[in-house]
Order: C-alpha cells, then structure tokens, then sequence
C-alpha cells in the first residue's frame, strides 16, 4: 500500500509500506476508502521535529487525521453505514472498557489509540479500516475536502460545548488561527449572539470578519479592552476563548472576563501559565480545559448539514497524493492567509 | 392622559384617564415617551372576558404590555440611560427585596408589579414612568416595532436558555403561533443545528420554513415521527418544547424526545395533563417550566443588533393609536397568517 | 446446578437447571460464587403474576439480581479483581457499541441484559460470570448483606445524583418503602440537610425518623404541608423525591416545591399522571426521571465504607437457600415492617 | 459607643467612637446587639499592617466581621424576624440594583459594603444596624459562639457548591487551616464520601481526623499521592479544594485530580500562580474559584440546626470584650491548635 510516509524528522516520502493486520475487518468495523485528507499543525510538526510531546517516531510513520472517505465494506453487525456512504472519521479509538470510557469521556481513555501518533499509523494512505461507531455519513451538501475539516472543527465545537453558552452570550476569542477560527464558528452557530476575536495577522482577521457577527481585532492597532467595553456595556465577555497557546497571552486570559464567566483553555501552551488567581476570583471566573473532543462529530455534521456552519472558505489549497510532501512544505512556509492545506488521496 | 382602557369585557375605549403618582420619577428611574404597542393574547383574552386566571379587571384598566419608546427623563442615580434613547421595556417590575429576587429568580417573585395585570396598568399610553433596571437601549438596527416584540421574544429565548442546548442539539417545537415561532429563532440562534415545527396551519408554517435551518411540518399530511426518525437516525429530538398549551399535545412531548433529552413546557394547558412518567423515565426525560422570563431582554437585543434574529417577518399589522381598538378587533378575527399585531401610540 | 427457578406464575422451585454456556469466562470476566441475595419487588412480581410490563416468563427463569459473593475465577485481561475479592454486582449488562452507552447513559441502551428479566437468568444460583467492570469490591467494613443491599441504594443514590442537590437543601421523600427509604439515605448523605419523608405506615417511619435529620411524617395524622413549612420557612422543599409509583400522589409533586426546586420522579405509576403544569411553572420547577441507575455502585460503596451510610438497619430477614421460597412468601406477606428479606445463597 | 478601634496599624483600642448615622433604622433593617464576633485573618492583617490589598486604613476604623448577637429592633416593613431573635449576620451589603445583584452573585457587586473594610465600621460593637435580608436566626441548638462562626464555614459552603459534589464523591483539601477545616466539613456535608486534608501542623490534622470520614495527612511524614491512589484506585481525587493561598500549592493542584475533575480556588495566593495548562487538559479538568460567599448563611444554618455541621471544635479561645485586644495578640502567637478565637462582647 502506498502511503505517506514519515521516516524520521524532515524524511517524509510517499512508498509502499507493509500494514500487517491492516486487512481484517472486525464485525463493528468498516473499511474506507481514503478521499481527502488535512494537513495539521501536529502532522507538521512530527515531520520538522520527528517527535511532538512525548511522543517519538521511533518507526516508519503514516501520517494525517483529519481524514474523509467512501465506505467500500462493511462489517457483519454494522447497521449504520452501507457501501457507498461517503463519510468522515474521528481519528482516536477509546478502549470501550476503560472507566473515562464508560463515564463518556473517551477522550480521557489514556488508552486511546490516535492515528498518526507512534506507535499507531494515520490515514495518508488509500484505505483503512475504522471502528463503525467512529465513522459518520456526510450530508449531501458536505464534500470531501469539508469532511476532512470536521477533525479541526471538533476542536471548536468541544470547547463551545464546555463553555456552556447561554443564548445570546458575547465570546472573546484569543488567536485567529485554524482553531481559533474554528472556534470562533463553532460558539457563533452554537448560540453566541457576537464573537470578538484577536489576532495580528491581517488575512486571519479579514476572513474572521467574514464569517458573520464576528469583531475581528488587530492587537497591532486596536485596544481590545474598548472593544470588549464597547459591545458588553463594561460588562465583559461572558466567554473567553483561549486559542493561541502561548503563555503570555493564556495569563491574560481575565482581563475582559464578565463577573461569573468563563474561560476555555483550547491552545496548549509551551510551559506553566502564571494565571492571576485573584483576579479570577473577583469574577469568580469558571475554567475549563478541553482535550481533543468527544461526542462532537454528529453535531459538527448537523450543523453544516443544516447551513449553519460553512468550511468551504478555510481550505485554503489542496495537492494530489503524488504532491503530498509538497502539501507539507507548503504548510511549513506558512503563509498569513493559509488556513487549511489538504492532500486529495484519490478522487 | 389619553389611553386605552378597558372598562369591562368586551368594553375598551381610547379615552382619557388619571393615573395617580404616575408624575413622580424616582432616582432609579427613567420616562419613557412610549412609541409601539404589541397586542398580545393576553390583552385579548382581558378584552374578551374581563379577567385571565385568578386576575379579574374591577376597575378600569390600561391594557398592553409589549411596548417600546423613547426617554424622556431620567432619574438622578441613573448612569446607564440618556434622554432620546430609543428602548424597550420589561413590563415586570419585582420586589428588589424578594427572596426569588435576591436569588436571581426575579420573574418568581409573586409580588412582581406587571403591566395590564390588575390592579396594575399597562403601557397604551403616551408615557409611563419605568425602573432604568428593566429599561434597555435598542440597538441601532431595531425598529421601535422589532423593540415591542422583545417581549415575546424574551419567552423564547428564556425557554432556549432553559434547555441548556448544546450546540448541534435539533429541537422539536409544538406549536407555531407566536410564541412557537419566537421559540423556534431563539434556539435556533441559540445553538441548535435544526428546528424541526410542528402545526396545522399553514400559512404560519411557511412562515417558520423561511426562517433558515427549520423543517416545517403540517401535522394534517405527515407524520412527525418519520421526520424526527429520518432526522436524527431514529435516536429522536434532543429538545421538545411545548408551545401549544393544549393538553394532549403537552402530554405528548415524549414521543419524539431522545434517550436523556429535555422538554420545555413553554405553552400553558388549561387542565392537568396526563404524562405517561413512565415513558419519561425510560429516556430519564428532564422536564423544564417557564413563567415569562428573566435576564434575557440584553440576550434578545444582543442577538437582534448582531443579526442573528430579525424579527421583522413577524410584524404582521400595525394600526394608529386612534384605530388602538380595531387593532384588537383584528386579531380577534384571527387571521391565519396573523402573527403580531401591534399599536404604534405616537411615531 | 441448583437454582430458584420461577417455572410460572406462583410456581416456584429450587431446582436443578441447566444453563448453556453459563461455564465460558471471557477475558473481560470474573465468575462469582453467591452470597447473599435481596428479594425485591419486581421479583415477587413476576412470582405472583408470571409477568412485568411488557416483559413475560415464557421459559423457567432464575430469580433474583440484588446480589453479593466472592470472586472465584478472574479472566485473562481483568486487572481490578482477584480471587478472593468480596464483591457485589451490577445485575445490567449494556452494549458497550451502542449510542446510550457511549454517551454515558448506559442504563438507558434498550439492549441492555438485566438479571431475572426473561429471557436474562437472575443470580439465585451458586454461581455465574459477570462482566468484571460491572463487579465492584465491597469494603471491609460492609457485609454481604449490606452488599446484596446496594442494587436498590443504587436507585436512591441515582435519583439523589439527578436532583443536582446543592449543599443544605431540604428535601422531601413522598414514600417510606424500600427505595423511599434508600432515598432519604443518599440525599442526606449527598448534601440535603434534612430530609421530610412521608407515609402512611408507622413501622417504616419510625425507621425513618432513626436514620440521622429526618423528620418523618404520618399522613394519617399529619399535615405535611405544615411541616414543610415550619422546616422552610415558608419557601418550601428544594427538591421532591416521587418514591410511592402512586398516580395520585405524583400528581401532587408542586404542592410543597420551592420557587426554582426541582421534583425527581423515582416510582412507576401505573397510569398516566395528571400534572398541573401551570402549578408547576408558577415555580419554574425542573422534573427529573430515573431509570434504574448508571455509575453509582462506586459512589455507594464508597458512601458505606467510609461510614456515611449503613445499610444493616434494612436487612429486616434472612433465609437460608433451600428456605427460598419462604422468603418470597414472606415478602408477600408485607407485614409493615419488612423493609429487606434476603436470601443467603451460601456462607 | 465603645468599640474595638484600629488608629493605625499596631494601635488598636477599645475607646467611645461616634457613629453618625448609626441610630438610623430603616423599614427594612433590624438593630441588633452584638453577642459574639470572631477574629479573621483579615482583621489581623489590617491590625498588623494597617492595610489589605487595595484597602488601607486611614481614618480610625472598628474591626471584626464575624459576628451573632439578638434583635432589638425591627424596621417598619421587616417580617421575618422579631425583636429577642437570636441571629447571625453576613458581613457584606451589596447594592440591589447593580448587575451582579440582579443577578443572584451579589457578592461580586464592586460597590459592596462590607464589614470591617474601609471605609465601612466593622461590628466589634455593642450594637448595630442592619438589612433584615442578610440577618438569618440562629437554630435553637446554636450558640452564639457557632453563630459567630457561620461567616467562615459559609466560604468552605460556598466552595463546596461551586465544585457541584456529586454524591459520594471524593475531595482533597489542600490546607487544614481555618478555612480548610470549614471547606472539609462542608464537602462532606454536602455530599462527599470521604475527604482527604493536608498539612504540616499535625494539631490541625489531629482535629480534623476528629470530624467523621476526613483522612489527614501530614505532609511531612506521608506521600498523599499514596493516600489518594489507595482510596481512589488510582483514579484520583473528584475534587481538589485549595484551601492555602500559597502559590506553590495553587500550583500543584492537578496532581492528584481525577479525569473531569474540579479544582477550587479558596485561598488568595499572594501572586500569579504558575498552572501547568496542559496536564489540566489531559484531565479536561474545570476550575472554579470564589469570592467570599453568596446565598449560603441559610444553608449553613440548615446543616447546623440539623445536627449535620458541629461548629464547637472550632471555638479555640474566647475572650471578654474588656480583654479584645488580647485576642488579636493571641491570635497573632498563631498556636498550631488555635483555630478560631472569639471575643465576647456582651453576654
């Protein structure tokens, strides 16, 4: 099977490669045809790096996961899928018998096999086969290149979900980045009335502000804190967003804080985040954490199946299979108006 | 001052009344120059028969209770609101020393003071005098008509609020008179990927089908079962909520609600309704009540200045102050297209 | 293997039965010798009328799913258990694929397998296999009684869970039966301040009014609504705990609500119940249902080994095995202080 | 009237001081007679530095906030309560009209006037003015002495609600000081099973072993990483209630944190507190944090009047009102045993 493959840090090629146990397909499972898949900051960052975290390409690595796809078999007791069904898949398979598992944070499983992260290989590769319960039907609307973009979109709609958004809540979010624009879609369609979101790239901020009832904030050239004062009468935002990662912006995260809100740490920061507790406490701000997402995947698809959420203008260019490398440099020369790169495996 | 008083059922007059005290602004509040009025069930069912519930019209009394306007005076503690401010107004004022009060539950105070409840008069008149807490500045894209409508809207938005959507939820709303349809924007701006609404009048059904992600369905041709089924891979509706306050409709909600999911009993039956708990339990159903509404009139205006609501399609007939009386008259006929019909005092 | 086998309606037998493929241990599994077993009313049902809703004895079913004993044999993969381990069990085995479960709820997975539920075998034998994530160890300091005790705490524990009780609220218990009394027991211990429970039959109050801050209520004498509130202020209760199954009674579920309080309906009524919606949205009153219980067993034996519950002053008889059939008789019996007859399977 | 006055930092005196406006009462006040106050922290602080963060004394100020005492007088509109009550007070009187009051979080209303915080005169007195709504009676099994102690087992209540215990669960109290001590038994109380405090001063530790199902455990001779793996099987902690303001401390609170657990935030660390992000995520873990105490003193009340809070250990030392700056030098000793001193102003 020919895919891509990573061999250690900046050896990245496209070859064959033997999966041994790639062919069976259990009862629950189905087999896919790989359409479109994304490339992510991670996949990245594996290929500079050879390692992200603690985890280390010590092997011949396949990388992607955000990946869309056809159904070309199905297992013997899967009644939700058919062949044919064009689909999108969540790329972490929980052990169903561990307790964050059973508690329905699969998320938490520390067990949870993640394509693309060693030992377990990723989806730059013409099949695979996917545990059924973990593969979704695209609504006719969606194509491939969207599908492939649920993974990022995930993200978002897991940190709205924490957030617990009352109808009508005003969200400041920090970073206009691919998850940060995410984000940013993601609390508009689930109930934000208004999204104020920060950046210093221009074409991040252009495309922001472009997507509805989102104030997109150049930190270059505008205070926030007026903006902030200005849309919540002095107020605050009930919701502050945190997507950048880095540390000094993750301390910041009070300052434009309601009385009672909440933050959401989505960016994972390089070291500890000197957070102003007592600040915190004269809002008695509620933090939450997100990791990666759980249960999110129906609900990104209803929402773009239903209108209220569009991806089309994130994918900012896609390559063929044969270019896939390129797909990757391209990514590492990061232009201010990229958003999403994509690799179409097979049309 | 020149108002419309009903005098006893079926007896509602423009004439001119005396208003004890009305003169007298406190330092907390605002005058408000009153511009349009909404007629509201409410109002008519007073018209009709003189009393709604255990509230009885023994002196004459101003109706309406949907009003927006202008400020014409503040009080001397108020910071938040200017002369000329184009506003509307919760028509509830409550006990400030009230234990649900206190507990942020104001709407729950049972010595709340409402607009056109005897023995309080409503706001069919050219000014009235309003706390600056309960009075709020319309954004600059609402019209004085979009404002008098915040009122019901303010019932939608409150049950929305109720449901806890999480954003993607699909949401089955019974009903699509008024408040049905108020209900069915404020959850689908408030989160839900999909309102699915039910009725037997068609005019109003096409109505809420222009209204962006919301199926429509005519309960006299289709089965609703088959759409919730198709719509959500048979796991049902995450949100039911009751607008009809027909009892067996209410005593229906269950039929089309998912395993864990939430109806909201918006509608107020007239009797008891026969629930079938055990059907409940089985999908351990949480069931919420509302009594109008607190703390989302800003929630309402926020989603209304950021475009996400336009209440103008529900703007179905205005009538000059002098005509007040046919404008209830003419929702009396109840025409099916008739959403809201409203009263504008003085433009 | 020697079983209490209901053959049909009041045709019960200790027996030999023979049960295929009782003997296979999957990884995943532990197999159990029984200790110590609770007759509850769902099997006594069965007994005297060979049916339960919807569910019929068609074939000869083992009785019983209250259930303690010891490990005897540990699958390949199980790491939690050893032999030897004092246990006590969940008697529903859910399907780890299906939405409910993943979702957390696995009680509410429709193909779940419940002990002594046809055509699922119950736990009045020596021994079976059991799922070792559903087969909890019990601590030191809790007897194979109190054990075979926590399948109806768990039902209380579940309903004090969903009440979402704040530290110090006053609840009241309609019903001093078994799970009435299991529910005063887990809401006082998770958070309530005091508990009101109210009854009919001394006996069982009496038990009540010795469990710690319980005031119990004799409604034959009594009007609870003047302890209420006496206890309350005024304000009524926080939270309603339905425990009779009783139409009438759970038709009166807002009488003694509290403004923004929160009912839980834990009995079955027979019928559909008249429920006076209007009454309840007057207080904005949130319901909550239960079905069976989902995550609890821990939380309950946790409760216990730390010595915030104590369940031996339930127990009020034990018969030994080949007296089996006496304790069902003896269960039917009902004399009024019978809270829990149980059967030791073996010492 | 003679007080308890601080001149400047290190002068404090017992001495006549006049009030003006203190004879005041208004319709909805009561007078009371101060039996008992207790000495904070924050007394102490100022008593020691002449300040406390942004609060400096500048002109000669009564200290104490802690306080019981009995009626004397009822304002003209007051209901529930009558002159010989005995009663307890919350320190702080926020404005009924601003934002956060309406909002039901009235103690993060910025224009608050608390007790003993200039410019407004503590209650080291022998009588004062107060809103009847923040006055509560005292249960007749309460002391003065536990009356005065309510104001700080109502921050330990408070904490517990913000973590929303789930009954049965498991907290880890970071700190066996005053406020741990009052965190502890409110977690249990309010639903915990069993609670684990840590600390260095093993008098602390001694008496909150004393306190039910509390597992203390000195730092200095114990690994509490083995105390909460052995009773969580290495789960972790539900709950982690940081009760020492010390930043180091604050920093390390997700150590021992389950999966989707909550951290509090109690204690007030002097600076930033460095927090590792990213080990939270892994958790997802929430963080709640308080400011003082809203709606609690009820509840606090319940617990004790219901026999479920004993507040008697707590009582270190008390002193006559003759001998009160003798207390705050006690205090200041800071004995390990000591953890409340009181003073008695007038029996």
């Amino acid at each position: 099977m020919k895919a891509i493959v990573l061999e250690k840090d900046h050896d990245l090629r496209i070859r064959d490669i033997d999966i041994p146990g790639d062919e069976t397909l259990g009862a629950d499972d189905v087999r896919i045809d790989i359409h479109t898949v994304g490339v992510c900051g991670s996949d990245v960052h594996f290929y500079l790096h050879g390692s992200l975290g603690p985890f280390e390409v010590k092997e011949p690595l396949i990388l992607g996961h955000e990946a869309s796809g056809t159904v070309s078999e199905v297992g013997s007791a899967v009644t939700n899928l058919a062949v044919g069904d064009r689909v999108c898949m969540e790329p972490g398979i929980p052990d169903p018998n561990s307790k964050a598992t059973r508690l329905g944070m699969y998320n938490l499983d520390p067990a949870v096999k993640f394509w693309a992260t060693p030992p377990y290989h990723g989806c730059l590769r013409p099949s695979l086969v996917h545990p059924a319960v973990f593969t979704f039907k695209l609504p006719d609307n969606v194509s491939f290149g969207e599908g492939a973009l649920v993974e990022p979109l995930a993200v978002g709609m897991h940190a709205a979900g924490k957030a617990r958004i009352k109808p009508g809540d005003i969200a400041l979010v920090l970073g206009a980045g691919t998850i940060g624009l995410m984000t940013a879609i993601s609390a508009l369609a689930g109930g934000c009335s208004r999204v104020i979101i920060t950046d210093v790239l221009q074409p991040k901020l252009d495309l922001a502000a472009s997507l509805g009832a989102v104030t997109a904030v150049n930190l270059n050239t505008t205070d926030v804190a007026d903006v902030v004062n200005d849309l919540t009468d002095g107020w605050g935002a009930d919701i502050v967003f945190e997507a950048t990662g880095k540390d000094a912006v993750a301390a910041s995260v009070f300052d434009h804080l309601c009385p009672g809100g909440c933050v959401v740490f989505i960016g994972c920061p390089g070291g500890s985040v000197p957070l102003e507790i007592v600040k915190a406490q004269t809002k008695e701000a509620r933090m939450e954490t997100i990791f990666r997402y759980a249960h999110v995947y129906p609900r990104c698809l209803a929402m773009m199946g239903a209108g209220k959420i569009d991806l089309k203008p994130f994918i900012s260019k896609s390559f063929p299979f044969d270019d896939g490398v390129d797909a990757f440099d391209y990514h590492v020369e990061g232009r201010e108006e990229t958003v999403k790169v994509q690799i179409v495996v097979a049309d």
